[in-house]
């Protein structure tokens, strides 16, 4: 009983979408193929814990609290708060998109972006996901992550985004090799045919990587001068993890 | 039966605090009040959903997932994103503290801040509260706020942090008639001796205050030349604010 209970609260919470923050009860209840008065009586009660909000309208939303309690999420909030000052340093210097990520359910999860006006295109957002096998971040967290995930990666599918994102197991199987050679991964036109990204790894006290730290440009020759700037970066927030204790990021 | 269920899971997530963000299940069983079996069946679900983690030590802390949802209290994360480039600005120029705070529950609770390194004294955070009396954000948010709630304040214990914090009904009535009637709050000493807080209204498209920008600066001379940067970008994120479209922070 009390698991269906909370487990029907979360499918609740869960039918909130980047893309779709804000609901009906109605559009609640399709969503989670729960029954409209259960569903109407787990957002009625939700939103009394300030978990859900309701706007003037009567429509439903993630409220407050949850982002404040979410904010909690200790490994989380330690990394991003040591990488923003590298991450502004680079974000003056080279403007466009600057943003760490860290693998969660196989995914990559941005933790922070700063963005310049007219930048060139991203669609990444904060807390947004990406497929590994597409990105600089992904591609550098696939290298140094677990060896399930990257078999399951391998075995794929692998879609493409562009003409030049990576879709055999071969190529996405030697380019993970050089990114840990290399120490870097650089993604002409993966993603989007106009720009061009690259990562670096962040480690934590312990040597293993935690997160990726990666910008995105426009892809064209102008990107190369920029690894060094991103490598930089990446080395100084892994030398601030250390410096503050070894708690990695293990979720 | 349920309520009573999703009542003790809230119970479970809000006895993590910024202090305390890692706890035993025995820790949580004692805070909350719960048999030890309950807190560790409950502690068990509410990991499996993500939304706690452990850690190799078996101890527990809010999960990734937790603040993956929470980013989506749309309202919170699109003023955020409004005001941090402004922030940014301001923060380049100034320098020490910048931040952004709305009411919740009738306290500030801080959504962004940015530091830096070897700033000022300044005893927030993000996703930190203060009582609305002491610091320069609440003044201006409890100046604009509802009348409700600046009775109840004015009503109760107004706790000196400093000898100059505002501890009278009097002095808190007619400070917050001079915030209204100036367009911002100035407090020397009032929180931190060594600290000075500056802050001015947000507003929405509705020409509703839903946020308060803020600077926290060394409490000298030098800070009177800051009230203009700060009401400054105040009403830029507020033009940005009602350009992006008319919902405002209701939560």
């Amino acid at each position: 009983m009390g698991e269906s209970v909370l487990s029907r609260a979360v499918r609740i919470l869960e039918a909130f979408t980047p893309d779709e923050p804000v609901l009906t009860v109605s559009e609640i209840s399709r969503r989670t193929g729960l029954h409209l008065a259960t569903a109407s009586r787990l957002v009625a009660e939700l939103t009394a814990h300030g978990f859900l909000a309701r706007d003037a309208d009567r429509r439903v939303r993630i409220g407050v609290r949850l982002w404040e309690l979410g904010t909690r999420a200790s490994p989380t909030l330690s990394l991003r708060d040591t990488a923003m000052p590298f991450m502004e340093g680079v974000h003056d210097v080279v403007g466009h998109h600057v943003q760490i990520g860290v693998l969660d359910g196989g995914e990559v999860l941005f933790l922070e972006r700063l963005s310049a006006p007219g930048a060139v295109v991203n669609y990444t957002r904060i807390a947004g996901r990406l497929p590994p096998h597409v990105s600089s971040s992904g591609l550098v967290l696939l290298a140094h992550g677990p060896a399930d995930l990257q078999e399951r990666v391998l075995a794929g599918p692998l879609p493409a985004y562009t003409r030049h994102t990576i879709t055999t197991p071969a190529l996405l199987r030697s380019t993970l090799a050089a990114v840990r050679q290399q120490g870097y991964a650089y993604c002409p036109g993966h993603f989007h045919e106009d720009a061009l990204g690259i990562a670096a790894p962040v480690r934590d006290g312990g040597g293993g990587v935690v997160a990726a730290l990666s910008v995105i440009v426009p892809n064209d020759a102008g990107a190369a001068s920029v690894v060094p700037v991103v490598r930089t970066a990446a080395r100084g927030i892994s030398r601030a993890m250390a410096a503050r204790g070894p708690r990695g990021l293990t979720g």
